[in-house]
Protein backbone atom coordinates (compact mmCIF):
# COMPACT_ATOMS: atom_id res chain seq x y z
CA UNK A 1 0.00 0.00 0.00
CA UNK A 2 1.37 3.29 -1.26
CA UNK A 3 0.58 5.83 1.42
CA UNK A 4 0.59 9.95 0.55
CA UNK A 5 0.41 13.46 1.64
CA UNK A 6 -0.54 15.54 -1.15
CA UNK A 7 -2.41 18.81 -2.69
CA UNK A 8 -5.56 18.95 -4.59
CA UNK A 9 -5.98 20.89 -7.53
CA UNK A 10 -7.22 24.05 -5.70
CA UNK A 11 -4.28 24.05 -3.34
CA UNK A 12 -5.95 22.36 -0.32
CA UNK A 13 -4.16 19.64 1.63
CA UNK A 14 -5.00 15.59 1.49
CA UNK A 15 -3.85 12.80 1.78
CA UNK A 16 -4.76 8.52 0.77
CA UNK A 17 -3.88 5.68 -0.70
CA UNK A 18 -2.12 5.90 -4.18
CA UNK A 19 -3.63 3.03 -6.67
CA UNK A 20 -1.89 2.46 -9.84
CA UNK A 21 -2.74 6.08 -11.43
CA UNK A 22 -5.13 7.43 -8.93
CA UNK A 23 -5.09 8.73 -5.18
CA UNK A 24 -8.00 7.10 -3.34
CA UNK A 25 -8.71 10.17 -1.28
CA UNK A 26 -9.38 9.46 2.80
CA UNK A 27 -9.32 12.32 4.70
CA UNK A 28 -12.18 13.14 5.00
CA UNK A 29 -12.84 9.44 6.69
CA UNK A 30 -9.72 9.58 8.82
CA UNK A 31 -8.20 12.11 10.89
CA UNK A 32 -4.97 13.28 9.82
CA UNK A 33 -2.10 11.33 7.62
CA UNK A 34 -0.46 9.63 11.14
CA UNK A 35 -3.45 8.56 11.77
CA UNK A 36 -3.68 6.42 8.70
CA UNK A 37 0.38 5.55 9.42
CA UNK A 38 -1.17 3.46 12.75
CA UNK A 39 -3.95 1.41 10.97
CA UNK A 40 -3.50 1.49 7.18
CA UNK A 41 -5.18 -1.66 6.82
CA UNK A 42 -8.18 -0.13 8.00
CA UNK A 43 -8.44 2.69 5.34
CA UNK A 44 -10.60 1.73 2.81
CA UNK A 45 -12.81 1.97 1.07
CA UNK A 46 -11.98 5.89 -0.03
CA UNK A 47 -14.50 8.85 -0.27
CA UNK A 48 -13.00 9.89 -3.56
CA UNK A 49 -10.47 9.08 -6.43
CA UNK A 50 -8.39 11.46 -8.16
CA UNK A 51 -5.75 11.30 -10.97
CA UNK A 52 -2.43 11.06 -9.92
CA UNK A 53 -0.96 14.09 -12.29
CA UNK A 54 -3.80 16.50 -11.19
CA UNK A 55 -2.31 16.45 -7.66
CA UNK A 56 0.52 17.83 -6.08
CA UNK A 57 2.63 15.49 -3.54
CA UNK A 58 4.17 16.47 -0.06
CA UNK A 59 6.56 15.14 1.55
CA UNK A 60 4.92 11.71 3.28
CA UNK A 61 5.59 12.69 6.77
CA UNK A 62 3.73 14.37 9.37
CA UNK A 63 3.64 18.12 9.30
CA UNK A 64 6.09 19.17 12.03
CA UNK A 65 7.85 15.68 11.26
CA UNK A 66 11.89 15.15 13.35
CA UNK A 67 13.75 14.09 10.38
CA UNK A 68 16.74 12.42 11.55
CA UNK A 69 19.68 11.54 8.91
CA UNK A 70 22.77 9.64 9.82
CA UNK A 71 25.59 9.85 8.51
CA UNK A 72 28.26 7.95 6.78
CA UNK A 73 25.96 4.93 6.73
CA UNK A 74 27.46 3.15 3.99
CA UNK A 75 31.11 2.04 4.21
CA UNK A 76 31.93 2.32 0.73
CA UNK A 77 30.44 6.47 1.03
CA UNK A 78 32.72 6.89 4.49
CA UNK A 79 35.60 5.27 2.68
CA UNK A 80 34.84 7.63 -0.34
CA UNK A 81 34.95 11.07 2.11
CA UNK A 82 37.84 9.54 4.02
CA UNK A 83 36.02 8.55 7.71
CA UNK A 84 36.45 5.54 9.16
CA UNK A 85 33.31 3.69 9.68
CA UNK A 86 32.07 4.62 12.97
CA UNK A 87 30.66 3.04 16.21
CA UNK A 88 28.11 4.89 17.02
CA UNK A 89 25.39 6.43 14.02
CA UNK A 90 26.23 10.05 13.20
CA UNK A 91 23.26 11.45 13.20
CA UNK A 92 21.76 14.89 12.34
CA UNK A 93 18.48 16.89 11.62
CA UNK A 94 16.78 18.17 9.05
CA UNK A 95 14.07 20.91 9.71
CA UNK A 96 10.41 20.37 7.95
CA UNK A 97 10.93 22.81 5.39
CA UNK A 98 14.45 21.68 4.11
CA UNK A 99 12.35 19.17 1.92
CA UNK A 100 9.66 19.18 -0.38
CA UNK A 101 7.68 16.84 -2.51
CA UNK A 102 8.17 14.74 -5.29
CA UNK A 103 8.01 16.49 -8.73
CA UNK A 104 8.47 19.92 -6.74
CA UNK A 105 12.17 21.72 -8.25
CA UNK A 106 14.74 21.80 -5.33
CA UNK A 107 16.12 25.76 -4.59
CA UNK A 108 19.69 25.78 -5.43
CA UNK A 109 20.25 28.55 -2.99
CA UNK A 110 21.26 32.48 -4.15
CA UNK A 111 25.16 32.37 -4.96
CA UNK A 112 26.19 28.78 -3.36
CA UNK A 113 27.19 26.40 -6.38
CA UNK A 114 27.64 23.33 -4.23
CA UNK A 115 24.07 21.78 -3.97
CA UNK A 116 24.98 18.01 -4.02
CA UNK A 117 23.09 15.21 -4.79
CA UNK A 118 22.60 12.32 -1.93
CA UNK A 119 19.76 9.92 -2.53
CA UNK A 120 18.64 7.28 0.66
CA UNK A 121 15.95 4.99 1.67
CA UNK A 122 14.60 6.26 4.40
CA UNK A 123 11.80 4.89 6.90
CA UNK A 124 8.60 6.52 7.95
CA UNK A 125 7.32 6.12 11.95
CA UNK A 126 3.94 4.51 12.07
CA UNK A 127 3.77 3.61 15.91
CA UNK A 128 4.86 5.85 18.33
CA UNK A 129 7.22 5.01 20.50
CA UNK A 130 10.42 5.87 23.01
CA UNK A 131 13.35 3.24 23.84
CA UNK A 132 12.19 0.78 21.24
CA UNK A 133 13.99 -2.16 21.65
CA UNK A 134 15.93 -3.63 18.21
CA UNK A 135 13.55 -6.23 18.56
CA UNK A 136 10.31 -4.29 18.30
CA UNK A 137 11.88 -1.73 16.27
CA UNK A 138 9.74 -2.94 12.79
CA UNK A 139 6.58 -2.42 14.96
CA UNK A 140 6.77 0.67 14.76
CA UNK A 141 7.81 1.26 10.95
CA UNK A 142 4.48 2.26 8.88
CA UNK A 143 6.92 1.87 5.39
CA UNK A 144 9.70 3.33 3.32
CA UNK A 145 10.44 6.39 0.55
CA UNK A 146 12.88 7.82 -1.40
CA UNK A 147 14.54 10.43 0.13
CA UNK A 148 16.87 13.11 -2.16
CA UNK A 149 18.79 14.29 0.82
CA UNK A 150 20.72 16.81 -0.70
CA UNK A 151 23.55 18.88 0.89
CA UNK A 152 24.67 22.35 0.27
CA UNK A 153 28.51 21.20 0.58
CA UNK A 154 30.39 24.86 1.06
CA UNK A 155 28.05 25.31 3.95
CA UNK A 156 28.29 21.41 5.50
CA UNK A 157 32.05 22.55 5.37
CA UNK A 158 32.08 25.78 7.59
CA UNK A 159 32.18 23.74 10.88
CA UNK A 160 31.95 20.52 12.06
CA UNK A 161 28.06 20.32 12.50
CA UNK A 162 26.58 19.03 9.47
CA UNK A 163 23.30 21.38 10.27
CA UNK A 164 23.97 24.79 8.07
CA UNK A 165 24.87 22.25 4.91
CA UNK A 166 21.41 20.22 5.22
CA UNK A 167 18.94 22.91 6.34
CA UNK A 168 18.54 25.08 3.08
CA UNK A 169 15.13 25.57 2.59
CA UNK A 170 12.99 23.66 -0.08
CA UNK A 171 17.07 21.43 -0.72
CA UNK A 172 16.00 18.16 -0.72
CA UNK A 173 12.51 15.85 -1.45
CA UNK A 174 11.11 13.37 0.16
CA UNK A 175 8.47 10.94 -1.45
CA UNK A 176 6.59 10.50 -3.56
CA UNK A 177 4.62 8.14 -0.83
CA UNK A 178 5.71 5.68 1.61
CA UNK A 179 5.15 1.90 0.73
CA UNK A 180 4.47 -0.29 3.53
CA UNK A 181 6.25 -2.74 5.17
CA UNK A 182 3.44 -5.70 4.57
CA UNK A 183 3.94 -4.63 0.67
CA UNK A 184 8.13 -3.67 0.45
CA UNK A 185 9.00 -6.21 3.51
CA UNK A 186 12.10 -5.37 5.74
CA UNK A 187 14.63 -5.38 2.43
CA UNK A 188 17.34 -4.92 1.78
CA UNK A 189 16.37 -2.46 0.05
CA UNK A 190 18.13 -1.51 -3.50
CA UNK A 191 18.58 2.61 -3.86
CA UNK A 192 19.86 4.06 -7.27
CA UNK A 193 20.35 7.73 -7.75
CA UNK A 194 20.28 9.24 -11.34
CA UNK A 195 21.34 12.14 -12.81
CA UNK A 196 19.82 13.27 -15.91
CA UNK A 197 19.10 9.57 -16.45
CA UNK A 198 22.67 8.29 -16.04
CA UNK A 199 23.33 6.44 -12.58
CA UNK A 200 25.56 8.16 -9.94
CA UNK A 201 24.63 5.96 -7.11
CA UNK A 202 23.82 2.39 -6.79
CA UNK A 203 23.45 0.63 -3.36
CA UNK A 204 21.61 -1.85 -1.29
CA UNK A 205 20.91 -1.45 2.44
CA UNK A 206 22.20 -4.85 2.96
CA UNK A 207 25.14 -2.53 3.30
CA UNK A 208 24.16 -0.16 6.42
CA UNK A 209 26.58 0.08 9.07
CA UNK A 210 23.41 0.99 10.88
CA UNK A 211 20.53 -1.34 10.19
CA UNK A 212 16.79 -0.15 10.58
CA UNK A 213 16.36 -1.97 14.10
CA UNK A 214 19.19 -0.07 15.01
CA UNK A 215 18.76 3.01 13.93
CA UNK A 216 15.21 3.01 15.36
CA UNK A 217 16.24 1.90 18.73
CA UNK A 218 19.35 4.18 19.18
CA UNK A 219 17.24 7.31 18.08
CA UNK A 220 14.49 6.66 20.26
CA UNK A 221 16.65 5.86 23.20
CA UNK A 222 16.57 9.97 23.07
CA UNK A 223 14.01 11.20 21.73
CA UNK A 224 10.36 10.09 21.58
CA UNK A 225 9.42 8.95 17.92
CA UNK A 226 6.25 9.95 16.58
CA UNK A 227 3.88 8.24 13.52
CA UNK A 228 4.91 10.32 10.62
CA UNK A 229 8.58 10.86 11.70
CA UNK A 230 11.44 10.44 9.37
CA UNK A 231 15.30 8.37 9.47
CA UNK A 232 16.71 8.76 6.42
CA UNK A 233 19.42 5.51 6.56
CA UNK A 234 22.09 7.14 4.64
CA UNK A 235 23.58 7.97 1.43
CA UNK A 236 25.81 5.29 -0.44
CA UNK A 237 29.38 6.06 -2.43
CA UNK A 238 28.50 8.10 -5.52
CA UNK A 239 27.93 11.42 -4.52
CA UNK A 240 29.22 14.59 -6.62
CA UNK A 241 31.17 16.24 -4.31
CA UNK A 242 33.66 13.63 -4.96
CA UNK A 243 33.97 13.43 -9.02
CA UNK A 244 36.86 15.04 -9.86
CA UNK A 245 35.89 17.73 -10.97
CA UNK A 246 33.18 17.56 -8.85
CA UNK A 247 29.69 18.05 -10.30
CA UNK A 248 27.13 19.19 -8.53
CA UNK A 249 23.09 20.12 -9.26
CA UNK A 250 22.22 23.00 -11.06
CA UNK A 251 18.88 24.38 -13.21
CA UNK A 252 17.66 21.90 -15.59
CA UNK A 253 19.71 18.92 -13.82
CA UNK A 254 16.92 16.19 -13.11
CA UNK A 255 17.17 14.18 -9.98
CA UNK A 256 16.25 10.70 -9.80
CA UNK A 257 15.81 8.76 -6.60
CA UNK A 258 14.31 4.95 -6.49
CA UNK A 259 13.77 2.95 -3.72
CA UNK A 260 13.42 -0.39 -6.22
CA UNK A 261 10.03 -1.84 -4.62
CA UNK A 262 9.00 1.76 -3.26
CA UNK A 263 8.89 4.16 -6.60
CA UNK A 264 11.21 6.92 -7.98
CA UNK A 265 11.60 10.03 -6.58
CA UNK A 266 11.91 12.79 -9.27
CA UNK A 267 12.78 16.14 -8.68
CA UNK A 268 14.32 19.40 -10.73
CA UNK A 269 16.61 22.10 -9.77
CA UNK A 270 15.18 26.18 -10.00
CA UNK A 271 17.64 28.67 -9.02
CA UNK A 272 16.38 30.73 -6.05
CA UNK A 273 15.12 34.28 -6.32
CA UNK A 274 17.45 36.72 -5.75
CA UNK A 275 16.10 39.07 -2.73
CA UNK A 276 18.01 40.91 0.47
CA UNK A 277 16.04 40.46 2.65
CA UNK A 278 12.39 38.51 2.90
CA UNK A 279 10.27 39.49 5.57
CA UNK A 280 7.60 37.24 6.77
CA UNK A 281 8.75 34.29 5.24
CA UNK A 282 7.16 31.26 6.60
CA UNK B 1 7.86 43.66 29.15
CA UNK B 2 8.43 39.87 29.97
CA UNK B 3 5.97 37.85 27.69
CA UNK B 4 5.59 33.77 28.87
CA UNK B 5 3.68 31.23 27.72
CA UNK B 6 2.66 28.99 30.66
CA UNK B 7 -0.46 26.40 31.69
CA UNK B 8 -2.81 27.60 34.12
CA UNK B 9 -3.87 25.13 37.12
CA UNK B 10 -6.04 23.72 35.14
CA UNK B 11 -3.70 22.52 33.14
CA UNK B 12 -4.76 24.61 29.64
CA UNK B 13 -2.16 26.60 27.81
CA UNK B 14 -1.72 30.28 28.14
CA UNK B 15 -0.21 33.28 27.55
CA UNK B 16 0.54 36.74 28.18
CA UNK B 17 2.71 39.52 30.24
CA UNK B 18 4.44 38.61 33.61
CA UNK B 19 4.14 42.11 35.87
CA UNK B 20 5.89 41.34 39.45
CA UNK B 21 4.03 38.48 41.12
CA UNK B 22 1.63 38.23 38.75
CA UNK B 23 0.95 37.15 34.98
CA UNK B 24 -1.87 39.03 32.91
CA UNK B 25 -3.37 36.62 30.71
CA UNK B 26 -3.36 38.18 27.07
CA UNK B 27 -4.55 34.91 25.29
CA UNK B 28 -8.25 35.26 24.89
CA UNK B 29 -7.51 38.65 23.20
CA UNK B 30 -4.87 38.10 21.00
CA UNK B 31 -4.57 35.02 18.71
CA UNK B 32 -1.21 33.30 19.25
CA UNK B 33 2.05 33.60 20.89
CA UNK B 34 3.50 34.00 18.41
CA UNK B 35 1.40 37.10 17.02
CA UNK B 36 2.12 38.61 20.65
CA UNK B 37 6.06 38.08 19.82
CA UNK B 38 5.53 40.06 17.03
CA UNK B 39 3.13 43.38 18.75
CA UNK B 40 4.41 43.04 22.29
CA UNK B 41 3.87 46.86 23.03
CA UNK B 42 0.38 46.60 21.46
CA UNK B 43 -1.06 43.84 23.83
CA UNK B 44 -2.57 45.74 27.00
CA UNK B 45 -4.86 45.55 29.03
CA UNK B 46 -5.07 41.93 29.70
CA UNK B 47 -8.34 39.34 31.10
CA UNK B 48 -6.97 38.53 34.14
CA UNK B 49 -4.58 38.64 36.19
CA UNK B 50 -3.22 35.13 38.08
CA UNK B 51 -0.19 35.02 40.56
CA UNK B 52 3.09 33.60 39.04
CA UNK B 53 3.02 31.02 41.71
CA UNK B 54 -0.25 29.50 40.51
CA UNK B 55 1.56 29.21 37.30
CA UNK B 56 3.97 26.03 35.45
CA UNK B 57 6.19 27.63 32.91
CA UNK B 58 6.59 26.49 29.56
CA UNK B 59 9.44 27.81 27.12
CA UNK B 60 8.93 31.09 25.48
CA UNK B 61 9.03 30.08 21.90
CA UNK B 62 6.40 28.42 19.49
CA UNK B 63 5.58 25.04 20.21
CA UNK B 64 7.24 23.76 17.43
CA UNK B 65 9.96 25.95 17.09
CA UNK B 66 13.43 25.86 15.32
CA UNK B 67 15.97 25.66 18.17
CA UNK B 68 19.06 26.48 16.63
CA UNK B 69 22.36 26.11 19.03
CA UNK B 70 25.80 27.42 18.79
CA UNK B 71 28.84 25.62 19.69
CA UNK B 72 31.76 26.65 21.05
CA UNK B 73 30.93 30.60 20.48
CA UNK B 74 33.17 31.69 23.68
CA UNK B 75 36.63 31.83 22.65
CA UNK B 76 37.65 30.61 26.63
CA UNK B 77 34.79 27.97 26.30
CA UNK B 78 36.34 26.17 23.10
CA UNK B 79 39.63 26.42 24.86
CA UNK B 80 38.48 24.75 27.59
CA UNK B 81 37.08 22.16 24.90
CA UNK B 82 40.43 21.91 23.28
CA UNK B 83 38.78 23.57 20.27
CA UNK B 84 40.19 26.13 17.94
CA UNK B 85 37.80 29.20 18.20
CA UNK B 86 35.85 28.43 14.74
CA UNK B 87 35.69 30.88 11.68
CA UNK B 88 32.01 30.08 10.97
CA UNK B 89 29.07 29.54 13.75
CA UNK B 90 29.09 25.59 14.84
CA UNK B 91 25.34 25.06 14.42
CA UNK B 92 23.42 21.79 16.01
CA UNK B 93 19.48 21.98 16.67
CA UNK B 94 17.28 20.76 19.56
CA UNK B 95 14.08 19.09 18.84
CA UNK B 96 11.31 21.77 21.24
CA UNK B 97 10.94 18.39 23.61
CA UNK B 98 14.60 18.19 24.54
CA UNK B 99 13.52 21.43 26.29
CA UNK B 100 10.89 22.16 29.26
CA UNK B 101 10.03 25.20 31.40
CA UNK B 102 11.30 26.88 34.16
CA UNK B 103 10.36 25.45 37.78
CA UNK B 104 10.06 21.72 36.11
CA UNK B 105 12.98 19.77 36.70
CA UNK B 106 14.92 18.29 33.90
CA UNK B 107 14.91 14.38 33.34
CA UNK B 108 18.57 12.60 33.40
CA UNK B 109 18.22 9.88 30.94
CA UNK B 110 18.19 6.11 33.06
CA UNK B 111 21.80 4.87 33.15
CA UNK B 112 23.08 8.04 32.03
CA UNK B 113 25.22 9.54 34.32
CA UNK B 114 26.86 12.25 32.05
CA UNK B 115 24.05 14.86 31.92
CA UNK B 116 26.18 18.01 32.26
CA UNK B 117 24.72 21.93 32.21
CA UNK B 118 25.38 24.38 29.73
CA UNK B 119 23.49 28.07 30.72
CA UNK B 120 23.26 30.29 27.81
CA UNK B 121 21.85 33.66 26.53
CA UNK B 122 18.85 32.84 24.23
CA UNK B 123 17.24 35.21 21.73
CA UNK B 124 13.53 34.59 20.67
CA UNK B 125 12.74 35.77 16.96
CA UNK B 126 9.50 38.40 16.89
CA UNK B 127 9.31 38.80 13.35
CA UNK B 128 9.92 36.53 10.62
CA UNK B 129 12.43 36.28 7.95
CA UNK B 130 14.81 34.95 5.78
CA UNK B 131 18.46 36.07 4.59
CA UNK B 132 17.94 39.04 7.52
CA UNK B 133 21.08 41.20 6.90
CA UNK B 134 23.15 42.19 9.91
CA UNK B 135 21.86 45.64 10.02
CA UNK B 136 18.39 44.11 9.97
CA UNK B 137 18.83 41.81 13.06
CA UNK B 138 17.58 43.29 15.93
CA UNK B 139 14.39 44.09 14.07
CA UNK B 140 13.51 40.61 13.98
CA UNK B 141 14.16 39.32 17.94
CA UNK B 142 11.45 39.98 20.36
CA UNK B 143 13.68 39.28 23.37
CA UNK B 144 16.10 37.55 25.78
CA UNK B 145 15.45 34.32 27.98
CA UNK B 146 17.48 32.02 29.61
CA UNK B 147 18.58 28.51 28.64
CA UNK B 148 19.73 25.59 30.39
CA UNK B 149 21.03 23.68 27.05
CA UNK B 150 21.78 20.61 29.20
CA UNK B 151 24.00 18.12 27.21
CA UNK B 152 24.56 13.96 27.50
CA UNK B 153 27.94 14.53 27.32
CA UNK B 154 28.64 10.21 26.97
CA UNK B 155 26.39 10.49 23.77
CA UNK B 156 27.37 13.67 22.51
CA UNK B 157 30.77 12.04 22.32
CA UNK B 158 29.34 9.24 19.88
CA UNK B 159 29.98 11.10 17.03
CA UNK B 160 31.42 13.95 15.43
CA UNK B 161 27.50 15.76 15.22
CA UNK B 162 25.94 16.77 18.83
CA UNK B 163 22.68 15.70 17.78
CA UNK B 164 22.47 12.26 20.21
CA UNK B 165 23.99 14.38 23.22
CA UNK B 166 21.91 17.68 23.13
CA UNK B 167 18.08 16.11 21.98
CA UNK B 168 17.47 14.14 25.22
CA UNK B 169 13.49 14.38 26.13
CA UNK B 170 13.10 17.05 28.79
CA UNK B 171 17.14 17.10 29.79
CA UNK B 172 17.12 20.94 29.01
CA UNK B 173 14.75 24.28 30.06
CA UNK B 174 14.06 27.35 28.62
CA UNK B 175 13.05 30.41 30.13
CA UNK B 176 11.10 31.36 32.37
CA UNK B 177 9.84 34.16 30.31
CA UNK B 178 11.82 36.44 27.70
CA UNK B 179 12.29 40.09 28.08
CA UNK B 180 12.22 42.62 25.24
CA UNK B 181 14.67 44.12 24.05
CA UNK B 182 13.50 47.31 24.64
CA UNK B 183 13.70 46.78 27.92
CA UNK B 184 16.84 44.26 28.13
CA UNK B 185 18.75 46.36 25.28
CA UNK B 186 20.99 44.88 22.74
CA UNK B 187 23.64 43.63 25.29
CA UNK B 188 26.06 42.69 26.17
CA UNK B 189 24.46 40.81 28.90
CA UNK B 190 26.06 39.00 31.78
CA UNK B 191 25.07 35.36 31.78
CA UNK B 192 25.80 33.69 35.43
CA UNK B 193 25.39 29.55 36.28
CA UNK B 194 24.88 28.53 39.59
CA UNK B 195 24.67 24.75 40.69
CA UNK B 196 23.50 24.95 43.90
CA UNK B 197 23.78 28.21 44.48
CA UNK B 198 27.40 28.10 43.87
CA UNK B 199 28.69 29.95 40.52
CA UNK B 200 29.93 27.39 38.14
CA UNK B 201 29.56 29.31 35.01
CA UNK B 202 29.83 33.55 34.61
CA UNK B 203 30.78 35.63 31.38
CA UNK B 204 29.21 38.06 28.92
CA UNK B 205 28.22 38.31 25.63
CA UNK B 206 30.69 41.12 25.03
CA UNK B 207 32.82 37.92 24.83
CA UNK B 208 30.99 36.03 21.74
CA UNK B 209 32.53 35.20 18.93
CA UNK B 210 29.55 35.19 16.47
CA UNK B 211 27.25 37.97 18.12
CA UNK B 212 23.23 37.92 17.82
CA UNK B 213 23.03 40.06 14.56
CA UNK B 214 25.89 37.54 12.66
CA UNK B 215 23.69 34.41 14.37
CA UNK B 216 20.47 36.05 12.95
CA UNK B 217 21.87 36.57 9.70
CA UNK B 218 24.14 33.31 9.26
CA UNK B 219 20.90 31.01 10.38
CA UNK B 220 18.49 33.02 8.14
CA UNK B 221 20.44 32.69 5.43
CA UNK B 222 20.07 28.90 5.13
CA UNK B 223 16.19 28.48 7.02
CA UNK B 224 13.87 31.02 7.24
CA UNK B 225 12.97 32.05 10.92
CA UNK B 226 9.60 32.65 12.40
CA UNK B 227 8.66 34.43 15.45
CA UNK B 228 8.76 32.31 18.60
CA UNK B 229 11.87 30.41 16.88
CA UNK B 230 14.77 30.72 19.39
CA UNK B 231 18.67 30.55 18.81
CA UNK B 232 20.90 30.10 21.60
CA UNK B 233 23.82 31.72 21.57
CA UNK B 234 26.53 29.24 23.58
CA UNK B 235 27.78 28.47 26.74
CA UNK B 236 30.72 30.51 28.66
CA UNK B 237 33.65 28.18 30.33
CA UNK B 238 32.63 26.26 33.59
CA UNK B 239 31.06 23.06 32.41
CA UNK B 240 30.95 19.89 34.56
CA UNK B 241 32.39 17.62 31.79
CA UNK B 242 35.79 20.05 32.11
CA UNK B 243 36.14 19.74 36.70
CA UNK B 244 38.76 17.15 37.72
CA UNK B 245 37.11 15.04 38.78
CA UNK B 246 33.73 16.16 36.46
CA UNK B 247 30.56 16.84 37.73
CA UNK B 248 27.60 15.88 36.72
CA UNK B 249 23.90 17.05 37.28
CA UNK B 250 21.50 14.56 39.73
CA UNK B 251 18.95 14.07 41.58
CA UNK B 252 18.67 16.69 44.33
CA UNK B 253 20.35 19.70 42.31
CA UNK B 254 19.16 22.81 41.34
CA UNK B 255 20.84 24.62 38.40
CA UNK B 256 19.82 28.43 38.18
CA UNK B 257 21.23 29.96 34.88
CA UNK B 258 20.86 33.69 35.03
CA UNK B 259 21.25 36.00 32.29
CA UNK B 260 21.03 39.33 34.25
CA UNK B 261 18.48 41.66 33.67
CA UNK B 262 16.20 39.11 31.95
CA UNK B 263 15.47 36.89 34.64
CA UNK B 264 16.10 33.64 36.79
CA UNK B 265 16.39 30.37 35.15
CA UNK B 266 15.72 27.65 38.33
CA UNK B 267 15.27 23.83 37.53
CA UNK B 268 15.88 20.55 39.25
CA UNK B 269 17.02 16.96 38.46
CA UNK B 270 14.90 13.66 38.04
CA UNK B 271 15.77 10.38 37.28
CA UNK B 272 14.31 8.75 34.14
CA UNK B 273 11.77 6.22 34.98
CA UNK B 274 12.88 3.26 33.81
CA UNK B 275 10.72 1.31 31.60
CA UNK B 276 11.67 -1.29 28.77
CA UNK B 277 9.55 -0.19 26.19
CA UNK B 278 7.48 2.64 26.14
CA UNK B 279 4.71 2.91 23.47
CA UNK B 280 2.28 5.61 22.69
CA UNK B 281 4.76 8.34 23.97
CA UNK B 282 4.21 11.98 22.62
Amino acid sequence: MRLARFRLPTGAPAFGVVEGEVVARLDRRISSFEALLGDPVGAHPADERIPVDQVTWEPPMREHAKILCVGMNYAAHARESGREVPARPTLFTRFPDSVVGAGTPVVRPAGEESLDWEGEAAIVIGRSGRRIAEGQAWSHVAGVTCMAENSVRDWQAHSVQATAGKNWAGSGALGPWLTTLDEIGRGPWRVTTRLNGEQAQDDTTANLVFDVPRLVAYVSTFTPLRAGDVIATGTPKGIGLRRRPPRFLRPGDQLEVEVHGVGVLRHGVVDEPVAAEVGGAR
